[in-house]
């Protein structure tokens, strides 16, 4: 492609409003302009990116036997009522209304479409295992993403977790071949359900996703999942010998926050205990944490065996607990009480007092009250202890670009989806689903491959291949260089921008730089007289000179040696 | 592929509520499932011959000099907004709103987004001519399309004409490939506005359009646009010599449709005129016709340099007329009179006398009521004459597969998407659009071709090239037989589905039947033994035998006379 034939606006200057690295430089490439927050237009050299990229995942989900399909984006309600999702997502799904009033949903996923097909059209064991996947523009709120999403049925859960591996390993797979610095990581299944679930975690300081990973055992998992094992044994040894001393009040005029609290008191947050009351489908809890822990929603949710686990109001905590927001504690409630694990690692600790201005200091545990449960409850933190070694967790941010689930029966139970087995008996299939954010891929990959000059591409999702620039373009034997050149290595099957335009050299150059195409030639007055060529490659500062005869493989040559 | 990896839910008997040929055809084939009221999944068999609809489409406006891009499918309001579209698109404009309250437009067209990134960067006359285009996945209430847009920036009507035409030429390129049996048709330019409009109509009994066409010069119009000349002078002169009868008022109770009154008063539709009261922004008119016409609405509008044009209300009607809604006529009206050129061809008319339960009788143009303007306001009908020569007017129905646009500065001038031309001065630039259905391809092309037995593919539409069916597929010598033509026709890079289900032939032949690939090879017991493979195409009944060893290149040669 010519450059004066295409439309490649590059700025010198990042916008004012950008976000990150990555952002920053797809927009001063001139890959990508933002139409509005978090939407944006793919121009011609980040939609070829971005193709490249779907190609990639086309290819290996094909390879790993997925069968591709296409899905409408609008979906009836009715079928996100059957899986009771339409309430479940509440205001993050986009719902859209006909001119008879009809309300039908903007897709953000499609569990119930695929269910509902495979329903109607898989009744035998015959037919399974089956992957379904699509690549489509997928909208979350007024946000659009492209997506890969897939769906595997099969007869039982042996299956299932063969096709779960099939997609895990083509995911491994699809992100090394785009270049990413990234790890598989164990996630939260949250509005999706089911039991096990990974994301994929391209590594970035810019990342919005907070990763806890060990590197002594490569144990990772995601803020919420990670998993926090209750201190070893020989940490509360010393505990037991400790004196417990009688339970007292204590007045803490105003003071609701646990800054406050340990201000006042002058005692560590780690010495308090929050108490928080939630309200379940089943009735209200309190769950306690450590004062410098946080409650995590889905492990208390699930030690709650609840549907849905929302923070009481401050009249409900009144009514409850008997006293105001910000003064709640254990002891004496009549609702069970949830406590993390670390509770069990505190003597003589402070707790609200049910009552205004008041808190309890010198509490012990099964003294003073006898939780329900006890389990791991909280947020895991850097510095933590890993749950399967004698290593320490360390905190990673990263861009989520896949996650996978195990989804068993959940949707196939709700939506009937049966099929017969060998027996002849009906069972639900059991289920795996799989995503990949494509645009995710693209940004993922700049944020983990550039320098102060611009882009480094990795070689399979570069928009092109090869650039060639030309100096002193109005010279009639430089273009005839240039183009003789072009032709040929297109005739290789490489992808080639031309930079055609009449600019200064600098400027040619600068822009090179930034677009961060794999291979670079020059030709000017020197190298033409000279029958040679300048090549040089995005990750190395020095060129070299190649004659012009030889220059189709030099290229192909740079191009396998290439490692951004 | 083969049969039992992909998923072909192939169905003997046709859905109920299947609204056309192509539809049975396409969900009996497995290629399509409905979801909901227009809304249909694409399966894996549909989906292929979907991505080379696309893939054929990409490379003819690549070769016409267009540059492919991707824009959000949501845009800001406030971009609708400044064309006055937000208002004018009304409830055909599906809108989402984000939690503060934001309201965003699911794009059904994306002209305000195009104009605002070019407005944004190209400045200067050296940058244009540009056409960019896109292919996306488009809304129009809660339907939704595969679509191509395309848009056109000129700095003057020349190379606007210039950038139309390559179009319009890459869009007979584009259906011919695809093998349409299509007609390119003058068109009414609607909500999109500009001068001059073409529609791309694939000629079907089940389309949803009326072309006028005239098979003596050609010339042809979808029924909205299609000129109706004024009757030749020589029928007028018969009426001059026609003695003018005194008006006189007949009583007509609860007489309001034409056929009511043409049947009380025993005269023809013909003799009576239509009067309709409108509502414009610049105030109210009377429209007429002759009773057997319809008023064109487009026509009307452009007559009226109206913006918006709506019917009156009876409130209005009695208000503006003095006389109820049914019962309106020309005589005595102080508001404007746009009376249709047939009106001119009338003695001696009917019409209503704007008073309840009476009409007129003998009532003669220019003697009786001057109207302000005479023109063509009326819908065209098959059998009028032709606007160009002597012909006469046929009636086709078709499919609307695609539809260009001269825009001019509607959008340019209106959100100042202004250029910098060669002498210095800014210009508004001047736009075309240009649309197409990519899934109306695919069920044109099935609409044009197909038989009793199934769908006959137009080869660069074909899911797979050819197909492969294997009788007693347990044989091993017949499946080793089968395995090997299957991987040589594919190293030959022909797309091949191989039905390896064990099934009796008869399922298998039918499904071929209706699948409708182009070429079909049969390896049974008989044809293993004498080393050769059955090879027929799915437009002749007959089948040859030919050697195994020159299978490949009888499925090329076959490949190239196919002719469906």
């Amino acid at each position: 492609m010519r450059w004066t034939r295409t439309f490649i606006p590059t700025l010198r200057e990042a916008p004012s409003d950008a976000e990150s690295p990555s952002h920053r430089l797809m927009v001063r490439a001139g890959l990508v302009r933002q139409l509005s927050a978090g939407s944006y237009s793919y121009l011609p050299l980040g939609l070829r990116a971005l193709l490249k990229a779907e190609a990639i995942v086309r290819q290996e989900m094909d390879r790993a036997g997925a069968v591709e399909l296409l899905m409408p984006a609008i979906h009836p309600a009715e079928l996100w009522e059957e899986t009771g999702r339409l309430s479940a997502f509440g205001d993050t799904l986009m719902k859209v209304k006909d001119r008879r009033g009809v309300v039908s949903v903007l897709g953000p996923t499609h569990e119930e479409v695929v269910t509902h097909i495979v329903r109607n059209e898989v009744k035998s064991y015959r037919q399974v295992p089956i992957t379904l996947y699509q690549i489509q523009g997928k909208f979350i709120r007024t946000r659009e993403f492209v997506m890969k999403d897939a769906y595997s049925f099969d007869m039982d859960e042996k299956g299932m977790n063969a096709s779960y591996q099939a997609m895990y390993d083509a995911y491994v797979r699809i992100f090394t071949r785009a270049g990413l610095n990234f790890i598989p990581v164990e996630a939260d299944t949250g509005l999706m359900g089911g039991d096990v679930s990974h994301e994929f975690m391209a590594v970035s300081a810019f990342g919005e996703d907070a990763v806890l990973s060990c590197a002594a055992c490569r144990y990772a998992a995601n803020r919420e999942k990670a998993a926090c094992p209750p201190s070893p044994a020989a940490a509360r040894i010393g505990l037991e010998t400790q004196e417990l001393r009688p339970c007292r009040e204590v007045e803490t005029p105003g003071m609701t926050t646990i800054e406050q609290v340990s201000g006042f008191l002058k005692v560590s947050p780690k010495e308090l205990v929050k108490t928080i009351v939630f309200r379940t489908e089943g009735g209200f809890l309190a769950a306690l944490v450590r004062g410098d822990h946080e409650v995590n929603l889905p492990k208390l949710r699930r030690a709650a065996k609840a549907e849905t686990l929302e923070m009481a109001t401050p009249e409900e905590i009144q009514a409850q607990t008997g006293g105001p927001l910000g003064f709640s504690g254990p002891m004496g409630l009549r609702i069970p009480v949830y406590a993390d694990h670390a509770i069990q690692g505190l003597v003589n600790f402070v707790t609200g007092a049910n009552r205004r201005d008041t808190h309890l200091v010198d509490v012990n545990v099964y003294r003073d009250f006898k939780p329900a449960v006890v389990a791991d409850l909280r947020m895991a933190l850097p510095g933590d202890p890993c749950p399967r070694c004698s290593g320490v967790m360390e905190l990673t941010q990263g861009i989520e670009v896949g996650h996978v689930f195990k989804l068993g029966t959940r949707y196939s139970s709700r939506m009937k989806a049966l099929c017969l087995d060998e027996k002849g008996e009906l069972r639900p299939l059991v289920m795996g689903c799989y995503g990949i954010g494509v645009n995710r891929i693209l940004a993922s990959a700049v944020e983990n491959h550039n320098d102060e000059a611009g882009i480094v591409w990795p070689k399979e999702l570069a928009p092109y291949q090869v650039e060639i620039v030309t100096i002193d373009h109005k010279k009639m034997q430089i273009v005839e260089a240039a183009h003789d050149l072009y032709a040929k290595l297109r005739q290789a099957g490489l992808e080639v921008l031309w930079d055609d335009r009449e600019a200064a050299p600098g400027v040619k150059f600068t822009d090179a730089d930034l677009l961060g195409l794999p291979v670079r030639l020059t030709i000017g007055k020197r190298t033409v007289e000279a029958g040679t060529v300048d090549v040089r490659t995005r990750t190395r500062r020095e060129q070299k000179s190649v004659p012009l005869a030889e220059a189709v493989e030099a290229v192909k040559h740079e191009l396998e040696e290439y490692r951004p």
